[in-house]
């Protein structure tokens, strides 16, 4: 296959797929997902994917209707049935189905899956990020599909020519990205947004944590703004589908630079990492 | 038909109907919405409503496919065929159609529509509210599918053996409720929070602040706080399904009921303004 969908029990590719209508993503958006990368057909990181998935549910009350073991063993499942094992490994669970109505439903939430072709780069090549206020809730440690604001960044991103949004709350309070997590290397010392509510708390964002603390870098989770991102001797962008990359320009302006050897230690563990595990 | 749903010119039974798995409001809850209600097959309000959702998708760069008059039109076509003319009459706009990603799509975006029973309550007898902390998103003046803490909202209100639950931002400002517009009456004036991107504005709030003025209530439109609903002479619920109500508990203490005559003139007002555009 191409590309896989899974609803239910029910397989297709994805652009054959349909759900009903009244499953509560139409109407809500009701749900929350995880997603990762698979690379020779094995899912990096999965049982901490699944982790968090399941944690985002149970912060909203949602009820995963298989276990973590059905889950891994229903993804590497459909993995194996692609063409390419270097794929986008998505999955969500929406709240139930029923006539639109705010309350919850009666009857089991909705087993949600996605596969797509994915290839990555090796985070060698520099990104432009862009800057935004960050207007969402109060909920961005839970991965839900109420992503609206961080469609409206992505897209703004793109028309400025650049890879990313940063996000910055009042006080230029820089939060994460709208797709990934953001950080900055400062006079040898990585600093992160700590895991409140207004982060996710990203998967490669923890390994990149472990992996300074192996290379004996130290690593302050604490807030940061936008101007010592401006004067950060690096700056850099994670998420599970892009692994990590680094910025060289912010609103247009040149960022990093400042610490080349250090950054490429990160970027080589981080990397050496994802290529060991997925060998 | 019991009820109808509509997706870009495929008609059915709402509970048969289906839409593909890459609508974008599958990954993101990307779209916006509008509803009201009709009786005796006449649509209330349809126009403000239409305005509303028109506005709502402008504001998300969401282009509507069709023409106001030609969604008034469907609309009505689709209320004709229903075996009753009392009915819940909802219609949204998605982005779109695509791989999972987040910025904008190609292609046009789909229209949905979603007609089910409704009958109302005349607003005679009392509702109870909770409260809770406002963690909503800063776009609560655009009318999104991007709805999880009005579903969590709901959810705990029901748990309380309430009917809505009314949100309250930093300095215990009341917004909104779940999914209704409140109000409180002190002192002879009906005062409302504003319209700015903390509430909807609601169709129902612009009756209800033009029946105020006709009856000669002075209106205020300023930030209120929860301490000021709890000493409120009276306090009002109105939402587009619900028309207006008034609540004589909140958090399980008694509310309002001081002011029952000016409440019912309010009331009646609404009422009859519904009851005669629908006869």
């Amino acid at each position: 296959m191409k590309t896989l969908g899974y609803y239910n029990g029910k397989f297709g590719e994805l652009d054959e797929m349909s759900i009903p209508m009244n499953d509560r993503v139409c109407w809500f958006g009701d749900g929350v997902y995880d997603a990762g990368l698979s690379r020779n057909y094995k899912i990096f990181a999965l049982n901490e994917h699944i982790d968090r998935l399941f944690n985002s549910a149970g912060l909203l009350d949602i009820k995963v209707p298989v276990t973590k073991a059905e889950l891994a063993d229903l993804l590497q499942e459909m993995v194996n049935k692609m063409d390419t094992g270097n794929l986008f490994v998505y999955y969500q669970v929406t709240r139930g189905t029923g006539m639109r109505n705010h309350v919850f439903p009666e009857g089991k939430a909705n087993l949600w899956i996605m596969l797509k072709p994915a290839e990555i780069a090796d985070g060698t090549k520099p990104i432009k990020l862009i800057t935004a206020e960050d207007t969402r809730f109060f909920h961005c440690n839970i991965k839900t599909l109420n992503l609206i604001p961080s469609v409206m960044a992505a897209e703004k991103a793109k028309r400025a020519g650049a890879e990313e949004c940063v996000f910055y709350r009042p006080g230029k309070r820089v939060t994460e990205c709208a797709h990934s997590n953001c950080h900055i290397i400062k006079d040898g010392k990585l600093i992160t947004a700590p895991t409140d509510n207004l982060i996710l708390p990203g998967i490669v964002r923890a390994h990149l944590i472990k992996a300074c603390k192996k290379l004996e870098i130290p690593v302050s989770e604490t807030p940061y703004t936008l101007d010592e991102m401006f004067d950060a001797d690096e700056v850099l962008v994670t998420s599970s589908s892009k692994l990590c990359m680094y910025a060289n320009e912010l609103d247009g302006k040149p960022v990093g630079g400042k610490a080349p050897e250090l950054l490429e230690k990160i970027r080589k563990e981080i990397m050496d990492e994802f290529m060991t595990a997925t060998n």
